[in-house]
């Protein structure tokens, strides 16, 4: 068995990391921090969790015999906990963004803070399995990508190479949960119900890790129009993705045909995915409650002819593969379990 | 009192039409037709509504002394109706599809069905008032727009002349009313609740409605390429709308710096729309409650200057302004009634 | 036209009152006090509120030239207000708990509170109109009733004189709405959304009004065994009400036959609430839907003859009946105007 | 590994009970029939089971290598299937009512058919393993209980022998898939969202199976007066019970001060339930949530000293607990497997 601590674990994506984690056969928790719920125990703060213990506070010394530590802190505070913990040799899956981008600058552009750690940063993976398998292997630092990124990039990577200069527009609808536990205005139940609006309209941090990650897979820069919106739903991200082609840049991989048509997007599809444990490609197009509580990210892609784009819809569960689903996912690919294990049962 | 009848009034478009009208201070209710729950009466079928009176069949004369009749039957179920009602001297509103069509075959392209009345379909206008206000108030057959193109096309009006070449991305999100009173496996509660999915991903019905009113307003034919979503709301649609803009002829209009900030495009639409009453630019997104039982078309601009596009989000309650308020908004104008009587209250 | 200020302008009853008294044709909004949301638009407040002006801070004299002020601040923070605004001459609705008791003891009993006003407090009327309607036209104040205590003392009210010694037990189901308009945990879209919970299950403070209130109908103590629960909807109250009658009390009122049958208990019920307008007798037992955003009280009544006992059934939008309509309810009787002025549109 | 089958494999329970089943550790799925979906696959169904295998047609044959068969028709439509499998040696866990009632007269009076198998209903055992474990052992035929019945049985069981002469008030509210699959007005989304009902109001079927169950309790018969209401929610019951007990059988019993505070009502049923697994008593009073897609019944008991009476709160999943977890449940016990097999993970 190794040892596993949560730093912040009473947000929801902690709760579920936790859940996760404790059906986990190879693993047993060490420590779960909590400022907000200290002292308290578990199945108290979480009634639905059936988990013994109670919450501690976060120091270093705390979770030092953990043999990997999941830091679920806002993005600026997370960073610090993340290095002090290499620093004393445990390897880290850090949920919030403070290593998901490659670009010292970015963090203040986007997030408003100077990151102070250029060389971890460096260091750091980003945490989508389907695209970073062996560098997570070996990795320290994991940087667990954000739940819409996980739904866009997926969707877009098989088509990446032949995209055209037309942007790629992202228009996503996200269950209340993504938001956290902070009981606002927003989140309060009478202005989420029997309503849907959108949010950060333009320029929503996830859009920087987007552009990042698909301007990586298409080899030259390219841009992204997303739009997040809030479902009347706890869980789960319905991602829909418009993506203009290259003509040319399709020939020339021999893959005409395969954009042509909804099977032979299918098809392109299921090879590029073919070994991926948590992928499914479907023939028709999926909804949220698929994947609910589940890791897998589900999606369909279709043939605009009249149009003359592709829209790729993609649905994940955003706290299972969207955050503490992938975050387990990592720890297995980093410390050799089957990838699966533990993610079998629903979260 | 004019009188008016509604074919089919049990429907939910038809429950609506009935409980506007019946609170409409110049409208008298005359004939309100319906197999399904034929004799019994309103308040049994509908409990909420406080309406008296009976379900009665159809027949051309038992709406014979009606000033105008409100057709709510299915497509191709429709202009046989329409056509009878007009020829014995009523006006006629149509909830239908079977008169928005301009080109004869786009109904058997679309509808599947050969439509018979060339001349009348020729003759019919589109009930956009924000559009053809002028030819309604003489129209004898008003084609009542789709729920969704009203979200759409409104969106896009104000910008229709300076689109470039690429295609309008539509990405809409209604409510299951949308989908009719029939009780299907997709309409369960169990299907859609804490669920969220696309249907018809290409080639709804809806999309040739769009293309041909936004190809008229730019001059020129134009694409779309549209996904309606289904949300677990009961009421409302929310259309994102991505437009790329043409430099060129926004500069030639006049236009360039308008269309370059959120102030400029609240400007634009403002003024494109400043004497409609009901429509409504906002500074902030709108979400779906805030039209919820109204008639309002609420939306915003954003500039998404890294991606170098304009969305725009509306919001309609697909119940009223997608239908039956704006079927009566019709009449009002057929009738030379104020625009607004009987649409200020709740429906 | 007549003046109306509501003082705590911006919880949800706050908001519903706003909206019915800005469409009252006999009033005129005067001051709409807020500290939360001071200087602030209403529309900017609350979207879905077409309504011109802004929050001004409360002080007696902002509200002088008012009418009528409507109050609705928390329990203990009320009685001031409503004291002062006695004091210089206005007409007073307290929508707050604070004069709802008729023992001086209850309020620090149940709300913590040593009650200053004595002689306020045995002059105020219980704003139930359905009992109370006399008094309520002369009163200096109204005390506007619980939303439990309405919808339970309005199922009860025509049985109560035949009731046996056994309680009567009060299970109600509200919206969430009804928890107010702070954001907590429990009224987190994800606490609430495909969940359901019982809440202060015993000793909940609306106990004692319906107690005082069915003893004065019974002409004796009874006892009530209430437990509220709280419903994944936005608005509204069922109350599933059950009662053992005295078969001997009710013979020797004549209701033997009255209470032996569902057509029975129909017509009682019936002539009890022959004359009032809000008050709707139904033969189906109703649902939440066909009250929500009015002020009707729909009820229907069922002979458990196996368990011996009388179901009672009842739904009231709690905003409405439950709050702000039964408050311009109270005005009107107050003020003489027509009792459903303003009312028979959806708030 | 034993082989199961399911007869009627496409409505809700038979679903979740192909969801367990196929991860079981001791089970093969054999024959999962079903005549609406015939032929087609599983996964395609019901996209969110990740099972192998299509549908098939019922027939004695098809079932004969079952060890178990899971019967899922509904009432008078399985009694025949039961019958058939007990004849050829299968074991048998009913999910319909046919083999609940011990009087054989009970099934004309209220489920309207002669039941012609007077000794296998003589044979059957109630399949509440709280209750009946021992026997359900040896069983042929376990007669899964009703979802309410489950909820509220539970919720008595504790203190059905201290019982006064008052009826048990049993306020019950289920999730929608209680109402089954069929599409229908009332499971149509647009009547249960933001709605809420009572149906069935008098004489719910399952009241008799209540009665005849306390009644075996108390060792005497028992009245119940029970309601069915419908909630928003896919999943889940909560009763709230009312019970009068009599304070002199409380005492010969030794029970009083047990039966005075939350307290000791909490011992009172811990005590009661401490070795059931999949019974949890709660000092706070529970939530549907809590108990979503497991197989566990919690409960919470508080004295209302007010009143005089004592309410119990009990949760289930009503497609679990109340179906076919509890199904899989009689089956580990009747095939001696670890009882909670199976059942860890979400359904």
């Amino acid at each position: 068995l190794i040892k596993a601590s949560i730093v912040g674990a009473t947000g929801f994506t902690g709760a579920v990391l936790t859940d996760i984690l404790q059906r986990h056969p190879e693993v047993e928790l060490d420590a779960l921090t909590s400022m907000s719920y200290l002292g308290r125990r578990v199945d108290d703060v979480f009634p639905h969790l059936r988990v013994k213990g109670s919450y501690t506070p976060y120091s270093a010394e705390r979770v030092a015999a953990s043999d990997v530590v999941f830091v679920c802190y806002p993005h600026a505070e997370s960073y610090p906990v993340v290095a002090e913990c290499v620093a004393q040799g445990q390897r880290v899956v850090d949920l919030s963004a403070d290593f998901r981008l490659r670009e010292l600058s970015a963090y203040s552009e986007w997030y408003g803070f100077d990151h102070p750690y250029e060389e971890l940063v460096g260091e750091a993976v980003y945490g989508l399995p389907e695209l970073y398998r062996e560098t997570i292997r070996t990795a320290r630092v994991v940087a667990n990508p954000g739940c819409y990124p996980t739904s866009a990039i997926l969707a877009v990577a098989p088509l990446a190479s032949f995209m055209g200069g037309y942007p790629v527009v992202i228009d996503s609808k996200s269950g209340v949960s993504g938001a956290g536990r902070n009981a606002t205005d927003k989140t309060h139940f009478c202005s989420v119900h029997e309503n849907f609006r959108a949010y950060s309209e333009v320029g929503h941090r996830h859009t920087v890790e987007m552009v990042q990650e698909l301007s990586l897979l298409a080899g030259r820069a390219v841009q992204a129009s997303f739009t997040p919106h809030l479902l009347p739903v706890d869980r789960g991200i319905l991602s829909t993705v418009y993506v203009m082609l290259d003509a040319d840049t399709a020939a020339e991989a021999g893959a005409t045909e395969r954009v042509e048509s909804d099977n032979g997007l299918h098809d392109l599809f299921q090879e590029y995915y073919a070994d991926e444990p948590f992928l499914e490609v479907s023939a028709v197009v999926p909804s949220l409650r698929e994947v609910r509580g589940t890791n897998y990210c589900r999606l369909a892609a279709r043939k605009d002819a009249a149009a003359g784009l592709i829209k790729v819809i993609s649905v994940i569960d955003n706290l299972v593969k969207g955050a503490s689903g992938q975050a387990v996912h990592n720890m297995n690919i980093m410390l050799g379990f089957p990838e699966k294990m533990g993610l079998e049962e629903k979260a």
